[in-house]
């Protein structure tokens, strides 16, 4: 898994490094893809190609794609008049090191180029309707019906109490819809079957919503120095699960979705160990 | 003409409707969409189509989509950390309305969506490598190394006098690119062999620049009445083709792109009536 992780950023960086375009803003977008992370969505696509015994090197520009957009999303949402925050995984925000314009531009380039890689796809055995339908997903899951949508919600959902129901709109949206899209390109490339295909989907959107429930447990419990961000949820004023359910009740709620999960990977005919992993590492990460 | 800019303007409407997302921000996507334009990129898609006698309602969700990312990049661009600027088309900004956070979430929303739209394309004859080539095509002339490099370039430039090729690099890339992209993908929809895919290219390559000239000479001769805008690029310090070619020699320039342009098409074997009809109009827009 973290030879993957390697392969990510290696084919990241080659990514970047080939295009011809203005030297500040290359660095800009290259230095938000390099600024670490979890990878976990890369992750996510490689497990689920593993499930169906597929070679995880298929799934590559899709990883990297993917990445693309979560940095732009995490560019975008740390800007002054987002979240306006000065840190990310320790290091400073992309708007601190090159200014805000730069910043909205490298987030915009990101994003756009996402869509060229996966266009181009020229891997092996991946069949042009195959790529369509991963455009088409990646699009859905983070367009206006998918993360930015979960974005708008997030920030009018600033300053209030909100209702669980509301709380996790913003959240299968924000981020639940990007993490889901992993798994269905995995699936998709893999040839999987509809039935599967759904099946995997309702386990993604457990592990999505237990991610985003460990993410408020971490915002509370977790320190600045292994979290690399300041606490910003609580400066905004944001419901989060603690807030709505108790501590313990979050936490109650948290490994319920990570029981669902599970058990919808044990029915499944597939090779689970990678997705089973991934799971508990989410319902135990501390950063 | 301006029956399929009225089809385009209904079809605009209908995408983000069908849309189930937070209201403030379809509203904000909507009021950018639809605060008029000249909607010229559609116009080259349909004068295209029509060059080779194709039905131009095969290139109505390509026109949407264009008009999705050029309306997008107008509202990042009016940002108060890019231009600044309070009007738009005589309206005032998509910022100025709905603020900073919700003006970038709206241009981050339309640019995922078109992606979205080029994906399904369910229309009529258009095969799947015709549908990749288009978004690969699209991605290219509107990211890193098209639209969002030329906007990066631009703003390097501020308060710096330019050379004639680093003008010409901002311009071909920060419109040039999305109006190629226009003729491109009406000849891509039609089938074009290479030869005169290219000579279209080249063509666009023209009346791309011709547009930016004549853009530069109604910021000088222009009234903001008509303009809808106010004339930004003077606040900015921007080289401008009259400041660097004095206005005689800019409107020469721009009579030599109209020329070229023209004699490319009256030498290649199609209807190319609607697209010398656009390129007049280019060389004498006044607003």
């Amino acid at each position: 898994m973290s030879e993957s992780i390697s392969h990510v950023n290696k084919e990241l960086s080659k990514y970047i490094e080939r295009l011809e375009m203005p030297e500040t803003l290359k660095k800009s977008m290259d230095y938000s893809l390099q600024a670490g992370g979890k990878r976990i969505r890369p992750l996510l696509i490689f497990a689920t190609l593993a499930a169906f015994r597929k070679d995880i090197k298929i799934g590559l520009p899709v990883a990297c794609a993917v990445e693309m957009i979560h940095t732009y999303s995490l560019i975008h949402d740390d800007l002054p008049s987002m979240d306006d925050d000065d840190l990310r995984r320790g290091k400073p925000t992309n708007h601190k090191v090159f200014g805000e314009a730069i910043a909205i531009l490298a987030g915009d380039g990101l994003l756009t180029y996402s869509f060229q890689l996966l266009s181009e796809l020229n891997e092996l055995n991946i069949s042009e309707t195959q790529k369509l339908s991963i455009i088409y997903e990646l699009a859905k899951a983070a367009g206006p019906e998918g993360m930015v949508g979960g974005q708008a919600a997030d920030m009018e959902g600033e300053n209030q109490t909100l209702t669980l129901t509301e709380l996790e709109y913003i959240h299968t949206h924000k981020t639940g819809k990007l993490l889901t899209f992993c798994v269905k390109a995995g699936a998709i490339l893999s040839g999987a079957d509809t039935y599967t295909l759904e099946r995997l989907e309702t386990f993604a959107n457990h592990i999505g919503l237990a991610f985003q429930i460990q993410d408020d447990i971490l915002d509370i419990e977790g320190t600045s120095a292994k979290l690399g961000k300041t606490q910003s949820d609580n400066n905004h004023n944001k419901s989060t699960y603690p807030s709505l359910l108790t501590l313990a009740g979050a936490k109650k709620k948290l490994q319920e979705h990570i029981h669902l999960a599970k058990s919808i990977l044990r029915k499944l005919p597939l090779e689970t160990e990678q997705l089973e992993k991934i799971t508990d590492l989410i319902g135990k990460r501390d950063h």
